[in-house]
């Protein structure tokens, strides 16, 4: 059984769920975000992993829209810190580079290297190891890739440099998603994710929090969404601490169904650390 | 004095200009949003506008980070109805369509109808007009773009299709910024948006949202933004109904800076109306 992922092997999502899986699991590509929420229902996979929110850029909003829409539970959630390089086929130097390709979000974290570099063009793909496996298979000798190390590995491509990410705190938070939403325990320090829709946000926001901050239950994250056809109105993704099993959590939930047009819970899972990918031929 | 806009002529940010201003100044089209900013900095515009909400996808992060970085004021909004259109040159019929060039906002926005024409490839480009200024200027034949009517009639394309976007809900939220911030209030509605960072936001955003709530002023939207360099600490963005001068709003941003680590106010500006698009020939 294995974990679902959207992208080419080598993604930054492929290394996070090594990392939280402990590489025991066996990955499987797919072509959408969509898809990795459609083969974990469809039970072709047993766990999906996303990237929820990064450090630099933000929420993924995308797949915040597919949490609500999508019946799964979050089962964990694991941080990568996130370092790009640029890559080229082998006897290729950096002053034949003329077009670099890349996820968009790939360019615009390495923005002041390419600020160095002036005329090169940038050419957005679908994502980072998209990237390089263009330039492989094409054999390309003026282009180069922004990718991660792993994908130089994969499609055996020559570092022309490393580390070229503007802001070296860029971390990237990956959730887990499966079926059934049973989680170990143990001791671990637990975070629970709900959403929520509120019919006019004015007091309502207000009150929706403060069911948690009445019982001294810390709030991790909180994060807005227009509702489609409502233009304008929202549907709220909120991080708390402690277990939706908890006292006061459970209570806090019952509290906040009362006064909100939706309310579920996404989830309650251990505390995620934060990982270092590492990169293995294979 | 013109207007700043990002994009090319017949971009929605331009034709929301011409509905805001009533097509009596100049629009000035620039390359990146931050340019738009630059240029009423250096006062080469009077004016900028800027998208900074869309009713499906939600805020553009961006920009938000722009109203930070910047320090312009906000002096008035306008919502505009957003609708697509799939352009070709004369002589192209759909049939013939291999490639559609459009923002990737432009495809998300008509996943549906594209779904009804398989094997078609979607490219992406920097901006919807840029995709029928391409398709013209390449005399592509084999090719359409998704933009709005005003880039047919700017560019003499041809319609192969109209209001092809899946919502008819969609619409967008743009500001007007300017260096002085001077509103002729009259006897409008006013809202007032501000920026705040906190340093734990567990018992601070509730008490951050407290400070309208006791004063009975209406949140009308909240947004939350990574900082730079700090993983996970989070700058809140809030709009609130009433001006920065009436009393309970300054009494609630006074209180507002007793509990926060920055806290600016991005502007006070007459609560905008829903405009249609108006196209011209020029």
């Amino acid at each position: 059984m294995a974990i679902a992922f959207q992208g080419e092997r080598g993604a930054f999502t492929e290394l996070a769920a090594i990392q939280y899986f402990g590489g025991k699991e066996k990955t499987m590509p797919v072509g959408q975000w969509e898809h990795v929420f459609e083969v974990v229902e469809k039970r072709a996979a047993r766990y999906g992993i996303i990237p929820i929110e990064n450090s630099l850029g933000g929420s993924i909003h995308r797949n915040y829209d597919l949490l609500l829409h999508h019946d799964l539970r979050i089962t964990g959630e694991i941080y990568l810190k996130i370092s790009q390089f640029l890559l080229a086929n082998k006897g290729v130097g950096i002053r034949q580079v003329a077009r670099v390709f890349s996820h968009p979000q790939g360019f615009e974290q390495c923005k002041l290297f390419f600020k160095k570099m002036p005329g090169v063009e940038c050419v957005p793909v679908s994502n980072t190891a998209a990237a390089a496996k263009k330039i492989k298979e094409e054999g390309l000798r003026n282009a180069a890739a922004v990718s991660s190390m792993q994908a130089a590995i994969d499609y055996d491509l020559k570092v022309l440099a490393r580390d070229i990410e503007d802001d070296k705190g860029n971390i990237t938070r990956f959730l887990i998603l499966s079926n059934t939403g049973r989680v170990a325990r143990g001791a671990q320090a637990m975070k629970t994710s709900v959403v929520f829709g509120l019919k006019n946000i004015a007091g309502a926001l207000f009150k929706s929090l403060s069911v948690f901050a009445l019982r001294d239950i810390d709030l991790l994250k909180i994060e807005s969404r227009p509702v489609r056809g409502k233009p304008f109105e929202y549907m709220f993704y909120l991080d708390f601490s402690g277990s939706a099993d908890d006292e006061a959590q459970r209570n806090a939930i019952n509290h906040l169904r009362e006064i909100t047009v939706l309310c579920r819970v996404l989830g309650s899972y251990p505390v995620g650390r934060l990982a270092h990918p590492e990169y293995k031929k294979r």
